[in-house]
């Protein structure tokens, strides 16, 4: 039976992954908390991306660049004229919707399935009046005009509150690589192809955040910006389209909770002339989990001419040009739901018990191993074996109740090796350790566990 | 000889650390963005950090809350009410500066030492008087009053401008930690004495920020909030206090550069029993690198009461208590800078040559090690080495220029070890490693390399 979005969130707050924001004050609408264990998963899934993107990869670097932006950068990129969403206002209880959210979901009550995203506000006014769209708070039917929405969070930076100090809060961190791109070629001294990637905080004010972590209005990204000559643009695209896909296999997401969506040329960005996206069945439905796209020479072209910066390239044997970009673009805080939910289970057992067990992959579970001394007179060996692994692994110690109970606890947090120190293990050195899935035990000796359970969790 | 910021600065820049933020638009004041190297060293301080103060501590546990929180949350801390600094203007030039520096640096230059941080407002503009200060940008003496000035970063969240959604981005990671201490107590099931830490970005809106990376905007903590009954929180000050100075000794800082600092009673916040600043020779003078506060049980009790929760916590044989909480707060952002400007040398040679080396800890260096293929003929061997480091580490490929070069090029980037691949390699299996602070150079066979490195970086 399929994990219910209900099930996720008890567990991710009973257990330490996910709290509300600000949970005592009652919460700030749609934040939230990474918990002990949550902020665990979390680093681990950064430090998978950073490892395969940028540590493994001969022609990729990383980056790490401000929040806050100039202005310029968003007035170049056309965030501060285009970064909208088509907004609707409830005459009757004042509720604000986005428009095409709004429609999408009255239509789809009437069986029919229609992309409103990206049609003219009139389109959408009149299919308001068309299909009878009623208010989902209050049921009245009578709305304002469809309006502009810009997304982007303001702020002033300085000691004065006047317009010439507005800035904004990056609704993506891919900005900060493009007005970096000439400043790492040339120090990098990189030659194209090459790749900027870099992981960070970005913001933006959704009309209706919701589903969780999946949409939220502060959230993290990992982007590449991978930089190439056009005509080899579209065999890149491809490449990294496939290396997304693989990826996210490689670090445990399940290939029937997966589907890859190319985008129809009606529904591509302006400056695109390929995008897909790689969706993920979330217990709500199927959802976007990343995005590859071949964003053109768009970006840098922009940025060239409102920086008046020179970006072409040359290449021998070519005319200069401005090189073309392809983008893989994960969100960090869904593809932890996804593994979240992909590693659900509630197992039957023989003999009729059930236990709950997330199936994490060993690199992302955010503990390791746990030790259990079998009985408190071995807490001294235990401890031993606890410090010798905690100098290189996240490991936790754990001495209340019988070994069984200790199982369950660590089996609903996806610690992937218990380890119990028995009196046996005072004279031969050696524990027993239980694997979580196969839940198959086998005897290993002290000295050779690091070296073992370095080869479980890197592999 | 010293190094100077200037050449701190150029070094970053040149290299790949540290570039201006926005730099294409002209920058924006004071934001710096990390390049390709600066984002190593910077991530590998920061899991320094979480190895030492979560990782290998069993009593404390991490966490990652939202920069975005309740309002109430900053009324509870009285950050509303008193997180200002002293503002004054120049009437001549509308220039604004921070009184309490304004005045100090007037007074040091006529040699007068004096601490004006902290005093009332009438105080300071007696001074202003007094000592005939005037604006360093324009000269004159005709200043307004002294005013309070807050320096956290508003904006709105959600569709609508008005006062209700008026949040503030955090000028601390603390209070995130803070409103967390039941869900974390509960769902960790941890008994005092325990700590919560964590990483990540906050925003002050600084008057007068500067110094390169020392004092910015927009900056990243890392904060343990460490918490324990009353009575032994002086015990658990100075075991954090030593702590502290001994990790940043442990990843390299040298011992003459650093200086503690105890808080004279009347320099104490008001929430604060005991202070310590563990300072920085920096090229500009000493500055705060870290601190570590006795907080009493201020910030839980004034959660407590402001939302209404009960936080005292019960032990055998006493009294129904508050926690204390014990605070070592470190800016990453500075503590790169130190470590930075710790390790640059300007080295001279046998034979006149002088090399500009980065003498970083192995754990901290940006890359772990360079490989180089003696000969372009060597690529392929040399290739597959890099693939093997890789898989485990940050490491650099170069093959241009000569051997020698290759050498000055990583001693200035801080390569701990430089791995050549020659033509006896093909036979013997073995590669030559030259280490870069001493110089010399060891035979290391192939199939050890990565436990041989692993040792060596993580020492």
């Amino acid at each position: 039976m399929a994990v219910s979005m209900e099930q996720l969130v008890a567990l991710a707050k009973h257990r330490g992954f996910i709290f509300p924001g600000s949970d005592i004050y009652g919460g700030l609408a749609n934040t939230w908390d990474y918990g002990p264990l949550g902020s665990e998963l979390k680093n681990n899934i950064k430090r998978a991306w950073w490892r395969q993107f940028i540590q493994q990869s001969p022609l990729n670097v990383g980056l790490d660049t401000a929040i806050l932006m100039n202005r310029e950068v968003w007035v170049a990129s056309g965030h501060v004229g285009n970064f909208n969403d088509p907004m609707v206002d409830c005459r009757q209880c004042k509720a604000r919707h986005r428009a095409d959210k709004l429609i999408e979901a009255a239509l789809e009550a009437k069986g029919v399935d229609m992309i409103v995203d990206g049609l003219p506000f009139e389109r959408m006014e009149e299919l308001i009046q068309e299909y009878d769209v009623a208010c989902p708070d209050c049921g009245s039917k009578d709305f304002t005009h469809v309006r502009q929405f810009n997304m982007m969070f303001k702020t002033h930076q300085g000691v004065t509150d006047d317009a010439t100090n507005e800035i904004y809060l990056r609704p993506e961190t891919a900005q900060g690589i493009f007005v970096n791109f000439k400043n790492v070629m040339r120090t990098m001294r990189k030659k194209l192809p090459f790749g900027i990637g870099q992981i960070g905080k970005s913001f933006r004010n959704e009309i209706t955040p919701g589903n969780f972590i999946f949409r939220t209005r502060e959230f993290e990204q990992m982007e590449l910006e991978f930089f190439c000559a056009p005509g080899t643009d579209m065999e890149w695209f491809q490449y990294w389209r496939s290396f997304c896909h693989e990826w996210v296999l490689s670090i445990g997401l399940k290939q029937e909770n997966l589907r890859l969506r190319d985008h129809e040329p009606a529904q591509l960005s302006h400056y695109s002339t390929a995008t897909t996206d790689v969706e993920y069945q979330f217990p709500f439905g199927w959802g976007e989990l990343l995005g590859v796209a071949n964003r053109t020479n768009y970006d840098l072209k922009q940025h060239g001419e409102h920086a008046r910066q020179d970006f072409t390239v040359e290449e021998e044997g070519k005319e200069p040009f401005i090189p073309y970009v392809i983008e893989p673009s994960i969100g960090v805080d869904r593809l932890l739901l996804a593994v979240f939910a992909d590693a659900y289970e509630e197992q039957s057992l023989e003999g009729g018990d059930v236990r709950t067990v997330l199936h994490f992959h060993p690199s992302l579970a955010p503990y390791k191993a746990a030790v259990f001394p079998l009985s408190k007179k071995l807490s001294e060996g235990a401890e031993s074996i606890y410090q010798q692994l905690a100098s290189e692994f996240r490991v936790d110690y754990d001495e209340s109740g019988s070994i069984g109970k200790r199982y369950r606890r660590h089996d609903e947090i996806g610690t992937p090796y218990c380890i119990t120190y028995d009196f046996q293990s005072e004279e031969d050195r050696a524990v027993t350790v239980r694997d979580r899935d196969s839940m198959e035990q086998v005897r290993i000796p002290i000295a050779e566990l690091n070296d073992w359970l370095r080869q479980k969790v890197n592999a």
